[in-house]
């Protein structure tokens, strides 16, 4: 097992939702930030790499089950321990605990490491995750396959500027937003979270055009497509129950 | 003079732009949730004020001089002060220093207070205010007025979940993420912001459509009018450089 760093947060009222819950794009974004501070504990920050190796963390899949979401003005402990890596992927998990130390929920991440100048993944080097001291894996871990959704109507957007991030392209918690933005306020208010898959699969482009297809299946489960140019570019599975 | 609080932060990673630098919207975010810590402090917490009185504070004014914006992973240090009050309207002032003690930006905020069923302005209640040692005055500091832009094409866009706050409205940083994101990417590449006014006349409902038109003049100042149903909701004024 891995080395463990904790981070304790209070959740702010301006990542609040009108639930009074943390927006679970923003409880990602954190997540990110808090293994950044990890890395620049142990002497691999993300600048360090860059600059060293001209090689960018990203994220491919993000497998997240939920208990309950952080509420508005909690105190949470977030956990977080790289697991495992192999020749290509490193595997890393998030744990949140209220302040009674009760598991809220669990956010289990995939790297890989991609080269800032051709955007072509790159093999992990043992010298770059060997400080977390996680576990060295031959086997790959697959993520699940979704069909495409076929036969749905588009909605297409521009990507925005604020979608953007420092490397230079979408930020991958916006595409969860986006996701989340294609549903029905009233179905929203009415529904909570319990699970969530999404994987990236190719990285988005400023200004580039993006189409979003959604489908809900009567035992609340959704699935979504994100596409450009007729290309998939993410997809994602959500679990909901009703409030 | 009121008492002054002061916050140290560090620029995270997902809240920088393309540009390396803190975005705007995100950093008004942050400097309410410090006057809401101020207001903890003091015994007069927003939770507090809604469950006594039904009130909640709303911000009617951003007035944003910038000599520089704080980057990726800079120090800063945030400092606040609640200046003055007259019978509707508080000012207080938000001061972002460097690591060197260097004056980064000023955000001058206008706030009133709002019932929070009948969406009313109240009087300011000298209890309320009392704790943060603001000076108090007779005369009320008026806003620029503007012009309303006229012939211009309307931007029509759905509010959307994620720009919804607690107080059931959507987050004034919205605005001006809506304002931001109506340039081209490369116009924000290539230019920086010295100054920005914003005043929020309505509030906006969830799932509004709003309307958004936008004017840039030669000396790189931009006007913008944010409309739902034909009705002003927000004009701002922005102020542009070449970088």
């Amino acid at each position: 097992m891995g080395l463990v760093f904790t981070y304790d947060y209070q959740v702010p009222f301006y990542e609040t939702t009108v639930n009074q819950e943390i927006k679970l794009p923003h409880l990602l974004s954190l997540c990110l930030q808090i293994s950044g501070l990890q890395s620049l504990d142990l002497g691999v920050s993300d600048d360090y790499i860059f600059k060293t190796y001209n090689l960018i963390w990203v994220v491919t899949d993000y497998e997240i089950d939920i208990k309950r979401l952080p509420s508005y003005a909690e105190n949470i402990r977030i956990e977080t321990e790289a697991i495992s890596y192999n020749k290509l992927f490193t595997y890393r998990d998030f744990r949140i605990f209220s302040e009674e130390g009760d598991l809220l929920l669990t956010i289990r991440t995939t790297f890989v490491l991609m080269d800032y100048t051709t955007r072509k993944v790159s093999p992990i080097l043992d010298e770059l995750v060997a400080a977390y001291q996680p576990e060295k894996a031959k086997k790959m871990q697959r993520a699940p396959k979704y069909q495409v959704l076929e036969n749905l109507d588009l909605r297409a957007f521009q990507a925005r500027f604020s979608d953007l991030d420092m490397n230079g392209h979408v930020n991958n918690s916006k595409y969860l937003e986006w996701i989340l933005d294609d549903f029905e306020h009233d179905f929203l208010k009415a529904h909570s979270l319990t699970g969530l898959h999404i994987k990236f699969i190719k990285e988005i482009a400023p200004a580039s055009q993006v189409g979003l297809r959604s489908q809900l299946s009567e035992d609340l489960v959704s699935r979504h497509d994100i596409l450009v140019d007729g290309n998939l570019h993410a997809q994602a599975q959500v679990k909901w129950q009703q409030r």
